[in-house]
């Protein structure tokens, strides 16, 4: 299956929208960082979910624009918390801007985002708008976990779990159930689809903490080991403490509960660690857990099986990818 | 009018509201700020205009409380953004916790409140979240141009009071509209009392800015002087800039071009200019103009004349407030 009919047709509707509004400092950070690209994952699945249920992908813009509009706006206040540089290889806007306008054209994105589903009719537009709400309160929860997590010492895998299905699962689960939402298809149907959006965002998200540590600075878009600086307690980190011997599970822990200014060799003692326990190997069979367990709701659909195909073949190709 | 009924219920409503949820630390501050207190003022709008309309006040309480959260996260970013210390006499919460709860539980409340829409079938929910998407994104407008107008030296009147209907006028025409919405209002009558809220909040407001400069410390709640310590170009210094001699207009550019740590002596001289100007008495003529053009909008309703009264009532009450 090729998504590029999905991204291209996301791309002209992104590009028609008028971002150019006064007062200035607010909308052009917002156009700034919807601009940026990214692999624009959450609003494909919207607008593959309407395609496979209804044939009938134009209807789902305006809900895929409102799902990557609120994404943007938790990378905007994300990026603050994580006083991160950069996002997408471009400077991030509290650090192009400042701090205000961060704060301000974030906010100004949850409320556009909201607006988009004023293109429905009564009915859908609450569907639409409750769900984006329930998920938008977990991500947020999902967000204090993650801060909570950082100065925490006794975070379990379990718990590491919970909290990425909440910042980062559930809207990935809620942009496929308002695609089928749009497609007019059952509550009990669209309920599979966000079961199946659930696992393989959990997937997405360990595969996002490998490259966040090995991926490729130059494609990366992110600063890697951004995690490590920031001690966040991921998949990797837990793992390896378990498997550990005690003098590099006391080293790690050591590592990750002070804050330097030079990094460099803390990335490089971390990552050595992560690499003498394999846990490239043990992050790959828990991806293909996930994965699997994502898969298991595509078989309760109510659709063409060659349709049940491409979500499979789009969950294998975002386990693979390396960006 | 007695508005305590309103003030009660709401109260009673608040209260029985479960904001001890998990993660502790992103509902804590919601809750911390939200029974801080305040005036009320907002909700009990909602609540008089469904009670004045419909004589049930009661339906109107979810739509009073998605107001009130909404101030109260506006208060939470803006505070963070003027680096305020207090808020209605209390610590603000990005002082008590830290600058990444501010942001988050912010963002929380934001969301909460259009969750409190959900209690009302998919038509009223419609337009009560349309209202309120439009309502907040312009208040997003209007506190960015308070930002823009911070380091700009050719604001006009007429500016300043573009900004402050957008910051504050918007949200009071709001909260009477939504009321009349949940009392299934026609949009002709409703629009009629947002105007009404228009005006009565520039009205709010330009008393406000007074309250900011000349407000008792003892019972204001936020710092008074706030206003001059942050080169905010209310009406006051916009006025006096225009009716001082030239000696004291330079004296009052210069101050307003720079920031300073200790701030007594700056406060206190211009304070000194601005009641050499008669100031109080001119803001005292725009508050009266922009009350009475408030009035003229009750005269279109169609309610008893009885009932148009207490919107006079409310009117002057909150205009000869001193806190």
């Amino acid at each position: 299956m090729d998504i590029s009919i999905y991204q291209d047709s996301f791309h002209t509707y992104l590009h028609a929208q008028d971002l150019d509004r006064e007062p200035k400092n607010l909308y052009q950070p917002m156009a700034y960082i919807l601009q940026l690209g990214g692999k624009r994952i959450r609003p494909v699945l919207t607008l593959m979910a309407a395609d496979l249920f209804s044939g009938n992908y134009n209807d789902a813009l305006p809900a895929a624009f409102a799902v990557e509009v609120f994404h943007n706006f938790t990378l905007v206040h994300d990026d603050i918390m994580d006083d991160a540089p950069l996002r997408r290889g471009a400077t991030t806007i509290h650090e192009k801007w400042n701090l205000n306008t961060g704060i301000l054209s974030g906010d100004a994105m949850l409320i556009l985002a909201y607006q988009y589903f004023e293109n429905y009719p009564p009915a859908v537009f609450q569907r639409l708008a409750k769900l984006f709400s329930k998920t938008a309160l977990e991500v947020c929860d999902g967000q204090q976990l993650d801060v909570d997590f950082e100065t925490r010492t006794d975070v379990s895998i379990p718990e590491y779990i919970h909290m990425i299905s909440l910042k980062t699962s559930v809207l990935v689960a809620a942009a496929l159930k308002m695609g089928a939402i749009v497609a007019a298809v059952s509550e009990e149907q669209a309920q599979h689809l966000y079961k199946y959006g659930l696992d393989l965002g959990i997937a997405f998200q360990l595969q996002d903490d490998y490259l966040d540590t090995f991926g490729n600075p130059e494609t990366f878009g992110k600063q890697v080991g951004g995690d490590i600086i920031e001690n966040k307690k991921t998949y990797l980190y837990l793992k390896t403490l378990a498997l550990a011997s005690p003098e590099d599970a006391a080293t790690l822990q050591e590592l990750y509960a002070e804050k330097r200014t030079e990094n460099t060799e803390k990335i490089a003692t971390v990552k050595a660690i992560f690499t003498k326990n394999n846990i490239a190997q043990h992050l790959q069979e828990q991806i293909a857990l996930y994965t699997q367990k994502a898969f298991e709701n595509i078989a309760q659909l109510t659709i063409p099986s060659d349709k049940k195909q491409q979500f499979i073949h789009f969950g294998n190709n975002l386990m693979s990818r390396d960006i």
